[in-house]
């Protein structure tokens, strides 16, 4: 596959603007020193972070924009006003087939709203999903929707389903992912209607993926699937719940090993433990949410992250446009849908409700490099 | 408030029957040695585990019982198929006042329909909720719905934050206690409807409760609240979330602490840190989900507990039962219910579907003590 070469950064989002996201795509170019990037935002913001950062500055082509969308505006708000914001922008670049796929970590509603109208959904997709990395004892998995929406058919599911094991294979080069349907028990009879209904008929579609059944909440974090099929409110729970479980204990390990002299003293004997441990649950290197759906790639990185974080949201978006997933995944739709109005006599029309104009924009270097 | 005298013990329950349940109320009759304990089960294995604590002995009545309730029997099972079982006879004392409440770790299904056939429900409440403890940094929290039902609807999230405030009253002395609405983030345009519809009256009825909003998934675990309301499919997935987490962290911290030789020492001289770790989040500690909404108590020990556990549980319905909830529940159903007729044109009728039988049975002693 082409390696991507440029890639729209909207350089004002999150809490940090410019002062993460420029550090982050210095650490993602000494990656993938092939990289080029177009930054869009506040030129004399964006110009002085780079002074600091020449060979980035080299292989970056900054775009003024005048406005940003805030951090607290309504999607509504964003699709009526966020016309030439830097978000904006960075989403036409990509829609325009200047950027092989755009990150943000500006509001993750606005992102989503504004993304779905510039980019359209895939044929088959009526809503995007947004899909997370979730830190197992294993690999990282992928868990979708965390939050895009709330609620989804049985049809959307199935949708999921797909779209995080194309995922999967992009990001971690996983040939065949194993999926499994959240659920509140193992057994056939238990859980939501629309949950029973698309575990009926994954069972039943034979695709690029390895479908394993229900999986209950505690088997999250041992990664017994590689893909996690949830809708958007029950995901959303679950990934924040998981977030402040993890908080919580490093609470009670920070106070317990603060107890006494004698923990103290093994507390600094063992600080390359802490260092480990600290590292395999850094939020930082699972940064990145993709909204999947979408006739291009759009990544969420976190609003609160550091530059290390920003560079592992671009490292996903990287993963996900050279392996050409937009193609795979509007040839898995197809074949969903034609799978499901079998089996499932869901009428191909409307199994393919959703923008549909499936034109896949090529990775191609941009036109003035 | 008067202590409860007699209460109900399921023996044959959970992954290990009388060897778990006898020394379990063994270690609550040391805690409270006014108890007095029916046992329902096999009498052979119930007198055999007996033998080693005389003083339960001496204080406990053994009801013979044939049958068991099997641990995968689905609920229709064991409607049908019940009657006479430990788990049956036990549910049987409580609604025939012979026990002030009944504890069992069998199948959890089977325990919510025999429960709700026995006891049936309190005027207002159609389904009971299953309620749990939360470890969280400060005292624990009450969750509720955690999987007794799948989907609430706005009036019965409602009845879940009133008889969760119930519970935290009765279990951890609380007077006002917090209560907060699970939802995707703490803006009042997002969430499920029902969710969004329960908030809006939840702001305006003045109840024995401090409603205080939305909560995030996040948020649990650091205890903001005394109470968190949602539906039983979300709150299953958190719970086990929860869980899952835990184990994964304290997998982590094993293998970083094992990862050399100095790290080793390190938790060597920190062992006393990690008892205080292992305590803290210690599960048998929070043991005994509790079904809210019966017209009795029922405490539900997890399966695979031991004795330590199912004393937890025992002390649970303890609390239930010495500080009158069901008086105080069914008073603050029929106020909720009027309330609602009010601010939110339910009618009466509607929002007092249920069994209704709503007579208390008074906590009295044992005819044959």
């Amino acid at each position: 596959m082409a390696e991507p070469q440029y890639l729209a950064l909207d350089a004002m989002g999150g809490d940090f603007g410019p002062s993460v996201v420029i550090p982050g795509a210095a650490l993602a170019l000494k990656k993938h020193p092939s990289l080029q990037f177009l930054l869009f935002g506040k030129a004399s913001a964006i110009e002085t972070e780079l002074l600091g950062y020449p060979e980035l500055a080299a292989r970056s082509l900054v775009r003024h924009t005048d406005t940003v969308i805030a951090s607290d505006a309504k999607p509504s708000q964003a699709l009526r006003r966020g016309k030439g914001t830097s978000m904006w922008q960075a989403l036409e670049a990509v829609r325009d087939g200047e950027a092989a796929f755009a990150v943000s970590a500006g509001n993750t509603g606005a992102l989503m709203a504004v993304s779905r109208l510039i980019l359209r959904t895939l044929p088959g997709i009526d809503r995007p999903a947004l899909a997370g990395q979730w830190p197992t004892i294993h690999r990282p998995s992928i868990v979708l929707d965390v939050g895009a929406n709330i609620g989804a058919s049985a049809q959307e599911l199935c949708n999921f389903a797909l779209m995080g094991a194309a995922m999967s294979h992009s990001v971690f080069g996983i040939d065949l992912p194993t999926v499994g349907l959240l659920n509140v028990g193992v057994e056939e009879i238990k859980g939501a209607d629309e949950v029973k209904q698309a575990h009926t008929w994954l069972k039943d579609v034979q695709l690029s993926f390895d479908y394993r059944g229900y999986v209950e909440g505690d088997k999250i974090g041992q990664g017994i699937v590689d893909v996690v099929v949830c809708e958007g409110f029950t995901g959303n729970i679950a990934l924040k719940t998981a977030e402040g479980t993890s908080k919580q204990i490093a609470t009670y390990l920070r106070e317990a090993m603060s107890s006494s002299l004698l923990t103290k003293a093994g507390a600094l004997l063992a600080t390359g433990a802490f260092k480990i441990l600290k590292h395999r649950s850094d939020p930082r290197r699972f940064n990145g949410g993709t909204f999947l759906g979408l006739n291009g790639i759009v990544i969420k990185s976190h609003g609160g992250t550091d530059a290390y974080g920003f560079a592992s949201a671009i490292e996903v978006g990287y993963g996900m446009a050279s392996s050409g997933i937009i193609d795979r995944l509007t040839a898995d739709l197809a074949s969903l849908t034609a799978r499901l109005a079998v089996i499932a006599q869901v009428p191909a029309a409307e199994a393919s409700v959703g923008d549909g104009a499936g034109t896949v924009k090529p990775l191609q270097p941009h036109p003035q490099s």
